[in-house]
């Protein structure tokens, strides 16, 4: 059933920027991550603690979050892979914590050093250290709709992670098609056999469109009942160490598609047309977006 | 419901075509066909027989149509907007010919100097002669989901469209997003209605993906029970009278959605995407198809 309405999560400025060759500038992730809160964002992955050594486009975390202004009802995401990560977030001023565990044991290895259940294990101190800052942690199943080592997951493995993570007490639990293989009818599966298994914690999806499929796994994800999508402006994003894992779902061509929906997202759709060309422009290229090509529609709707 | 199998009408030769300011030569374009045929697309819609100045890709329409190979099970269309391109059609050999119809007239006149019912009346005389000459004739309904110039069309107009339409005795009706417009529960919407109205007429569905919903809109239709759809190798293709209508949906990107939803269609992905890499050879350009450049998954399935 169509919800009424949908939360995206912004996450261009990490998972966005984090495989661009060119490193973009602490005023530039600034000015991206307040024009997108200016165009009704109201969570959004600002930044990683992660080794900057492994992600140098990461490396001025500290420096983004210290000059992001402290807005009502805005939520800024850090990305951790570790205690190390969360105590740099939390001294940082991140309002949640997300940690990522990859569903394959060979994908988790290349990404973090840790098989699956090593990873686990970690993010229940993240989870317990989260409680006791008064923090929200979610978590993110990595490689959960296909892994580019190990082929296809199977969703026995995903509800299995997802009943484990539990007992850490996660704020919401993602499932994340991080190389970009999903169909729709998999999401849907997928979405009905996590949910059954963690009940009342929220679940949030993360789609990638490498494939071209990810509008139409976003259509399916929110039609089985999950109500928060990650999202990138201009489509921008991937993950270093995912063989062509190229592009997040585009955030103007989702809240495009949810606005004709009739489905709320709270989120500006010029605005967002805008913020991609001055997006482009720093980047010095095309993003895979299409709205901003095509144009709104109607449009008259263009500016409203 | 996911069906079992979804037939694919490919229709790079006329409507990914025509728009392609580069004219490609009729022996590219039957070695394009044969191709096709080759990886199993069954139905093609092969040229388009209309005024070569006001199309000139298409004016060697009865060239190619004379090369092309006869093979049993292989249903070659031809797209006619006049008595007069039927004529050509059927002396041609073509085994069915697809005649436009557009809900809006606005759009209706600049595409083919009537409006919607002048347009519909001519189709009369189609679908007659088709009958009398023992050929399907199918019947689509363009901008279905919208007109750039009239903006959103009201999906009454054009089930009152397909009702009139019956007289003519169509052997199917395709609902035509032309400028990419289209969002899933508007499709699902559309279908019913228009499937309410006309029964036991089969329905095709033809998406663009301007707006980057194309795939999404692919599902919600054979969720809502339509058993065809068209697509273009390489996602090429638009109509050079509809601003910004950037490409079919990607044959190829369809077919790796369908496969992965255990839906059958029939054709072999590895041969589209070489078929694709040639076709961007002959055009000089690279396609918005984004399988060819992701691969498989899993990558063992490429040469399945």
């Amino acid at each position: 059933m169509t919800p009424g309405r949908v939360e995206i999560v912004e996450v261009s400025p990490r998972d966005g920027l984090q495989n661009e060759p060119e490193l973009l500038g602490t005023e530039d992730k600034v000015e991206l991550i307040t024009r997108a809160i200016a165009a009704g964002i109201k969570r959004i992955e600002a930044t990683s603690f992660v080794d900057p050594r492994r992600v140098p486009q990461m490396a001025d975390a500290e420096a983004v979050m210290a000059q992001l202004p402290r807005l009502d009802g805005v939520s800024y995401i850090g990305l951790v892979l570790n205690r190390r990560g969360f105590d740099r977030a939390a001294a940082a001023g991140c309002d949640e914590v997300n940690y990522v565990v990859i569903a394959s044991d060979e994908f988790s290895r290349r990404n973090q050093s840790l098989a699956t259940d090593e990873a686990l294990a970690v993010y229940d101190g993240i989870g317990a250290a989260a409680r006791e800052a008064g923090m929200r942690s979610s978590l993110t199943i990595g490689a959960a709709f296909g892994c580019p080592y190990e082929g296809e997951v199977p969703a026995e493995r995903v509800v299995e992670i997802a009943g484990r993570v539990l007992e850490s007490k996660p704020s919401e639990i993602a499932l994340a098609d991080t190389i970009g293989v999903a169909v729709p009818t998999q999401v849907t599966g997928l979405i009905e056999a996590v949910a059954a298994r963690v009940s009342d914690v929220p679940l949030r999806c993360h789609f990638h469109n490498t494939r071209n499929t990810g509008l139409a796994n976003a259509y399916a994800a929110i039609e089985a009942g999950v109500g928060v999508l990650d999202a990138s402006l201009g489509g921008i994003g991937g993950c270093p160490f995912a063989p062509a894992a190229t592009g997040n779902i585009p955030t103007e061509d989702l809240v495009y598609m949810l606005n004709r929906m009739g489905v709320q997202s709270g989120v500006d759709i010029a605005r967002l047309i805008d913020l991609t060309a001055w997006l482009e422009g720093r980047l010095g290229r095309q993003t895979p977006a299409l709205l901003g090509r095509a144009g709104n529609f109607p449009p008259e709707q263009r500016r409203a």
